[in-house]
């Protein structure tokens, strides 16, 4: 069982006045867990950036302004999405991969935080006189001691230690002395033991530069990855995560009289479990299992069809009935492609057509992943402020949208 | 080693009047693979319907009309595109799933036949007054003898022949007698043996309607699922193909003095060897692994990482090099996702930045799976025509395109 925070009256009002489906956001969801990160990481100067790519609407991105967050962006439409709200300077971090110079000048010009993911670009930087003043470097340390996170190593992201040393030691000849650090090698992973291990590693790397180059490391980005709670039964401890973190943090880094900042890029942790896809059962099916037909498909929540991931699935309409009975469905959307299920097996009450049904934490890389398959129009998005207030954050897509792209009079 | 039908010259005047990365197709390759379909299938009434959603560009669907040829549409949306390019009526099969009246309403309209695939729709259909001139059913065959198709079972699509029979009972009691039957278990399948097989089941399941309900079969359509070569080594024998079903057809359907129509819904057959995705290596990598960043990435071919497909590549700058060095290579994009891979452990020859690379065989489930996941842009398109003439048929998409349903002056 898992709770829908926002009102039904007020799903019901928005289902009577625009119908279904579409994507809505409990602003005060959002706040709540900002707000818990901060307090969770108050033993240091923190910052929340966050990853723009789990939820870029920027009536989403304004809430994050407010609460003196800053943003990870990954490209430049990313950065053109944050300079929308009004994020400039380091309040942006630019981690993108496969970095083009253009894509570096424009970050640069903006003042961002440039996290380097390959090293060696910076050499290139310099010979077309690209000067971040911001530069943070991007680690991929391999398999680690305990192979907990072994397959890092297959990971294109970031760059070995020995690259990464390299280019601070260019930087240093070249009077850069200040950096920023960081890593990011988990995704949906609430073990505090798995923070801990992998902080330590960072910060130990980052001891090695500050001993090795004279550098001072300005931030250390642990990056994202603390994970929500989409199974009913899981639960996710921020406290002793971020208690994890501090204990690397305080045997390294306090140890040795240093204080860098501590940044996260959290995107799923922030607006997770904010969302919900709002959605109606349009048909019931029998073939050799039982089918609920939604009228969401893959196009409005990519996850399970892409994934396996499991979202919790609510049908509010039996829970009003008081329906005891359950069924087991495969939950499915009308895309013609056969991973178009939200759930496969699905333990629901007693369903029937024209029921509404909630798909929880659909807050972060839902609508986001969205493509026009089979000539899929997206959908809404409406935020449920935290005065109580619902606001349309987006409009549906128009066929005309769709064949916006197409030359010649189509 | 896989060719490329396109004459280098041409590819590169594109890339010199508009950059990379874009996707091309060969107009000629998509007739040569029309006629291979209409000439396999001569020794009955046949007629491709052409799947939209493989190749939903309306420069592309034009040829399919001039070919003759109807279109498969999965959904409004796709019944309008082919609407823009004059398809209609027959010419229109409409195989969608958990449809609502809304939708059927529309293609009823416009004479399309009705590729029923949730059979008990009808008595919803016929309560509701909207009664199609053109109805097909689509089987769901469960687990045939030979199990091959075993998993069917778990496939969304269809109704099994119980639930069809009663529909057509309904059906033949209402006075309609005349309908289309449709399966399609097999997907990008080379093996004509199970060709054999399904189409043995759906013919067997014709003459158990016909006999049992006195109704007449117009056509049965058979599906789409033929195999392309992705692999360089693989070969699809189309003639082997046809003639499988022809035996199935000879044996059961001719025997008893009967002619159905023919219908296929190719898609991939039809565009996917049409097609190029070019893109450029921006950045060469090497951490635990050696990378080749392009300029592409899954929101431009989505396969590789969602399926895990292999698409052959080219380096074009290395063949003309004379490149006698191989290396063993990841392929990736530039997406903040570590699924964005082109090719994991692909062995090409030695490479370079700046190289043009040829990605094959983009023609379907190409530019059509394309979504703005990371604040990606979708990118143009172009058509090499029958005369040797490039044509753009789609812009790449620009950030306000990309903004353009956000509410409240974003």
């Amino acid at each position: 069982m898992k709770n829908i925070t926002i009102p039904k009256n007020k799903i019901k009002k928005i289902i009577k006045e625009h119908g279904t489906p579409f994507h809505i956001y409990d602003e005060r969801i959002i706040i709540e867990r900002l707000n818990n990160l901060i307090d969770s990481f108050n033993w240091t100067d923190f910052k929340e950036y966050f990853a723009i790519k789990a939820n870029p609407n920027p009536h989403i991105l304004k809430i994050m302004k407010e609460m003196n967050c800053g943003v990870d962006a990954a490209t430049v439409s990313e950065i053109k999405l944050a300079e929308k709200v009004g994020f400039s300077g380091t309040d942006i971090m630019f981690t993108s991969n496969l970095t083009t110079l253009d894509a570096y000048q424009y970050a640069v010009d903006r003042g961002a935080i440039i996290n380097i993911d390959w090293a060696a670009d910076i050499y290139e930087l310099f010979e077309n006189d690209i000067i971040p003043e911001n530069i943070s470097f991007r680690l991929n340390p391999g398999s680690i001691e305990n192979e907990i996170m072994g397959d890092s190593k297959d990971s294109k992201f970031g760059s070995t230690a020995e690259q990464i040393k390299e280019a601070v030691s260019f930087l240093s000849k070249n009077g850069i002395k200040k950096l920023g650090l960081h890593t990011m090698v988990v995704s949906n992973e609430n073990d505090p033991a798995i923070f801990k291990d992998y902080t330590e590693m960072i910060f130990d790397f980052a001891l090695e530069l500050i001993n090795e180059f004279g550098v001072e490391i300005e931030f250390i980005n642990i990056g994202g990855g603390i994970g929500i709670p989409y199974l009913p039964e899981q639960n996710v401890d921020l406290k002793a995560i971020a208690d994890s973190v501090y204990q690397s943090y305080k045997n390294i880094i306090l140890a040795e009289d240093l204080k860098p900042k501590i940044f996260l890029e959290s995107g799923r942790y922030v607006t997770g479990e904010s969302g919900y896809l709002v959605t109606k059962i349009i048909k019931e099916k029998e073939t050799f299992k039982k089918y609920l037909g939604l009228d969401a498909s893959m196009s409005d929540l990519m996850r399970p069809g892409m994934y396996g991931s499991y979202h919790h699935i609510t049908n509010i309409d039996a829970e009003e009935r008081g329906e005891k009975e359950t069924e087991i469905y495969d939950v499915v959307g009308s895309l013609c492609e056969n991973n178009d299920k939200f759930a496969v097996n699905r333990k629901l009450p007693l369903s029937k057509k024209n029921d509404i049904i909630v798909i929880h934490d659909t807050g972060a890389h839902g609508h986001a992943m969205g493509f026009n398959y089979n000539g899929m129009l997206k959908n809404s998005e409406f935020l449920y402020t935290r005065d109580g207030k619902v606001r349309q954050i987006r409009r549906n897509e128009t066929f005309e949208d769709y064949t916006n792209t197409i030359i010649g009079g189509y």
